[in-house]
């Protein structure tokens, strides 16, 4: 049995997103049935609605950043019930039994796990629907609980660009005492540096442009650094434990090395694809640096997350959207014309 | 005052080695005079002699793999005596008061460690020349114990081939249960797998070609993977704590990439400059895996690795030439012609 759901959804890579009906199932025995209020509107929304990446399933209903509140539970559903203010971010299955499932790193599950949208579940064969809609039916191992005491409509992007920042500040255990360097100041760059500086971490912005700094330190940066400028990037060598690169587009990064200090770690979150230009070795040699990359995150650290955000009254900053606009929101997304994020009020749908 | 010592040394990048006379400092009293026994050949010293590098200043006496006994010791040395048995490698001083030298770390002091052989002493300013000689004086603080069980000529290659593998083997924890791959069958790549082994990890040799098979097999490892087989590198995916890649000259490193388990890192101790082709971060981004650098090790931990190497009886695979000799080693080095060491009888000078 199945339920008809309204939604918005990409029929091919080059035709706007508009209204589509498709079918949920109905709730199994471990399901929690959510009636969805915002929805975030993520980078990767775009990229799977035009086929970017080459794999996108049409039509497909993107959005991973999904908050809203439980109107029915399965029979074996007890950490849940109906009028839990709830969240869904990118994942909603894994195989549950691997090393890294067991390990809460369902993210890094080694059988693949079940994406939020344009993925099949593991148990009907059915396709995966994302957020840009009224409901969705996802497994209770995979809902987030959202603390009742922030803004609701700005919780989402913590969902995706939260937690693809919160992941690696967390696994390079940054704290007080750490120094913290994000490049990038969008989505993720923004929610990084309340992150940290929320951690007790000293932060700083590598930045391209002055015009960044006001924004920089009122979301919670101690310095911005101007890469394009020699002496600051000099001043600023061997300083940094961790610098998390959010650029999703080819960038050099060989100019941040040296400002890492002895084993300390440049984590991509952005990029997928080949770093060019080439990576030298030297910098990652005559200090032990190293360069890593991170996924999102796993449903813990997610839920620690949206936790320590209830507990320090940290959310997005956010723009809110009709669903009906969604089209001209990704040609502002493009030209990084919002700050910092879109989040869909599905009550407009 | 001086004393003179006979050498051989390189006048310039494209004329061979030859005899040749220079000044060492009379003993400091935290030094150590060593009378040099032998002096292992490592690719450095080849690298030095000819420039290939850019930084060379002649003339220059390589060496920094070396084995001696002791002659005689400054009046404040206690740790040493006339007699014994000790090594000098890759560093002869260094700040000794920042971070990294607190740490135990010299190859990483901030600000910059004395080289054994093309640098310059920081209190007389005198050029340090190194082991292809027949003594040397060392402050105290950087001569090792060199065990007397080993067989002294085979003990050489430790001091650089050696502590450059296993610094990154200590630094990544590897241990029983470990599994560990070695990319490159050279000086560092047997040393790695000798010692990879020694620590009770599995140890995979990455190979071209099948005729590397027996010797890996023979100095401990337990499994061969030829790197050009699609499906042996399948096999092998996600299996990797550590991979030391060995090789000093640009190689695409994308394939062992996906051979690491979530968290795991390749570190390279051998290639010196850009990583192209392009390393990709898909394989990063999707199993957080890590690269990094890692250069020789420290004082306390080369101490640590030969008394290791002690109490398991472990030294180089060797060939012993004259000091007469350099030049046609050379050549032969650069064909990879040697299993796996040169080692210098300095009694042939």
């Amino acid at each position: 049995m199945t339920q008809t759901v309204q939604g918005y959804a990409a029929h091919s890579h080059d035709t706007p997103l508009e209204p589509f009906s498709f079918e949920r199932r109905d709730p199994r025995p471990d399901d929690v049935v959510i009636d969805i209020l915002y929805t975030g509107v993520c980078h990767s929304d775009l990229h799977t609605a035009r086929n970017d990446w080459g794999f996108t399933t049409y039509p497909v209903v993107p959005g991973h950043e999904i908050v809203g509140r439980v109107t029915a539970v399965g029979s074996g559903v007890d950490k849940f019930k109906v009028g839990d203010l709830v969240g869904v971010g990118c994942l909603v299955d894994s195989c549950r039994e691997c090393e890294p499932c067991r390990n809460h790193l369902e993210q890094y599950c080694d059988n693949g796990f079940v994406a939020t949208y344009d993925s099949t579940d593991k148990h009907d064969g059915l396709r995966t629907y994302g957020g840009y809609s009224k409901s969705i039916t996802v497994s209770d191992a995979f809902v987030l609980k959202v603390p009742e005491n922030l803004d609701t409509k700005a919780v989402p992007p913590i969902l995706c660009a939260g937690i693809t920042t919160w992941s690696p500040l967390r696994r390079w255990k940054v704290g007080k005492g750490s120094k913290v360097a994000v490049v990038g100041l969008g989505g993720l760059g923004h929610m990084a540096i309340k992150l940290a500086h929320a951690l007790g971490a000293e932060v700083s912005l590598f930045s391209r442009s002055p015009g960044k700094a006001d924004d920089a330190y009122r979301l919670g940066a101690d310095k911005v650094i101007l890469s394009t400028d020699n002496a600051q990037m000099q001043a600023a060598a061997n300083q940094f434990d961790l610098i998390i690169d959010t650029v999703p587009y080819e960038h050099d990064v060989n100019p941040y090395m040296p400002t890492l200090k002895l084993d300390g770690t440049l984590v991509f979150v952005g990029l997928v694809g080949d770093i060019t230009p080439a990576l030298s070795t030297i910098p990652m040699l005559f200090k032990r640096r190293n360069v890593a990359g991170s996924l999102i995150g796993g449903l813990k650290e997610t839920q620690e997350l949206l936790d320590f955000c209830g507990e320090h009254n940290i959310v997005s900053d956010i723009e809110v959207i009709d669903m009906k606009d969604i089209n001209e929101a990704y040609e502002r997304m493009l030209k990084s014309d919002v700050k910092y994020r879109f989040v869909i009020d599905m009550a407009t749908l």
